[in-house]
């Protein structure tokens, strides 16, 4: 199955843009979980059982499992081990290197884990992204605009084209469609300003998006579900606000109201 | 000791600017050595055995580790365990994401692993670098000017600035020796271009290089020794050069050979 129809099938079959962000972060654990590894197992467990049937997509962020040592491999493992088939799973480790590297983190991510698709990040160019994008059945979410502050450091700088300046964000994403030969590419897109949602949108018809930057962040959700269609969905992404909506123990109910609560809206909002 | 005296002790401790980089690859190692995790592991402790007294840092490429799964934790583990304590170690993961997450990487590589040092990416901008920068006797190499042939796509884009455009990793150059408040930045830049490399040492005086791209990638010994200095000295990296002189049973041998001829070839060209 190719990665765009795997990605539209775990849209369709719970009818969810909805992807949560396994962020699991030690000292955020609700009470009554053990401050360690088995801890943040048991709360991942706990996470996706009860958001399972709402979403399409679940994101693990590498960091959360690195920092936690040894130990870390086995808990991502075991997360992903719990994730239904048909759910989408994004490594999100925005990786790259000079091309030789790079082909070793996707053989860790795709070939090692299983990974369905991955975030990656554009600064080193084409050949440190070709070997994710050699992996034809799995989807490459190339960072273009971030959702974060720094976004404006280097991302936002105008970039002198034929037709005058545009952000770096916007070149990227013009690059990343180019480089789109297996039908793999997809963008990372900030939901935090809607305009360049709706631009990014225009300049990419064809690119699904990951839109991070809901929930804690505070993005805007009418202008991210308005980028996505058919033929290039917007996976729409929460952490920090499902995971820890409670932290006693109720967490994981707290977890599927807010899941679910964010499903609805985008219902709302959606094309319908 | 802050980072920049580690630095500088680890070259003065045997007069070298050689950076091994520790990237083994399963499919090139010598004949002899089993074709998994326990081969990757002799392989290394026999290269660092063969150079440690050559050497003023190894810089493992995470990427490496990751892809031999569960068991590449340990080998990483057991290969930093056996580089003496005053040869400098560089986590070479060219991390960065969002700064409540970098802070889990930075976590993951400066206190779970105890790395003096590691690369970071800066397409996201402060934010995602401040919380390596606030390990403050840590090294910090961001990305500037890379030496894959990808560096073209984005690193070299003309920005507008105020005084006419000049290239995006110039712009990064800039901000990152902005951002040294704690004297603990520094800069990846590629040996490749030898004028960037001039250009670069005169924008950001008082920043340590970290210069690959010597050896396989065929860059430029002499410039990068000239941008050596006391007060901001270049390490100089090799990896393919050294770790495959050999292919046969004498590969320790061999690394140490080519690792003192760069060593010494470094002497020859530099101040001194």
């Amino acid at each position: 199955m190719t990665f765009l129809e795997k990605l539209r099938r775990s849209i369709a079959a719970r009818d969810s843009l909805v992807c949560v962000g396994l962020d699991p972060e030690v000292e955020r654990l609700p009470e009554g979980l053990p401050r360690g590894p088995e801890g943040v197992l048991r709360f991942n467990l706990e996470i996706v059982a009860a958001t399972k049937d709402l979403v399409c997509a679940y994101k693990p962020n590498l960091a959360f499992y690195e920092a936690l040592g040894r130990p870390g491999y086995d808990v991502l493992w075991e997360t992903l081990a719990a994730i239904p088939r048909d759910v989408l799973t994004i490594a999100d480790g925005k990786r790259a290197d000079i091309g030789n590297t790079s082909r070793q983190y996707a053989k860790a991510l795709f070939d090692v884990l299983g990974f369905d698709s991955a975030t990656v990040n554009p600064y080193l160019g084409e050949d440190a992204l070709t070997p994710f994008f050699e992996h034809a059945n799995r989807g490459v979410f190339v960072l273009a605009r971030t959702s974060n502050p720094g976004a404006r450091d280097f991302e936002e700088l105008p970039v002198v084209g034929p037709n005058g300046s545009r952000p770096l964000y916007e070149v990227v994403a013009a690059r990343v469609r180019g480089w789109n030969r297996n039908g793999n590419a997809a963008l990372v897109v900030g939901a935090t300003v809607p305009a360049e949602l709706a631009r990014l949108r225009e300049l990419t018809p064809e690119l699904p998006f990951l839109i991070p930057g809901l929930g804690a962040q505070g993005g805007d959700l009418e202008a991210a579900v308005a980028t996505s269609r058919l033929e290039a969905p917007a996976v729409i992404s929460a952490s920090r606000s499902i995971l820890y909506a409670s932290s006693g123990p109720d967490f994981a109910e707290a977890a599927r109201r807010a899941a679910r609560e964010m499903r609805d809206a985008i219902r709302r909002v959606g094309p319908g």
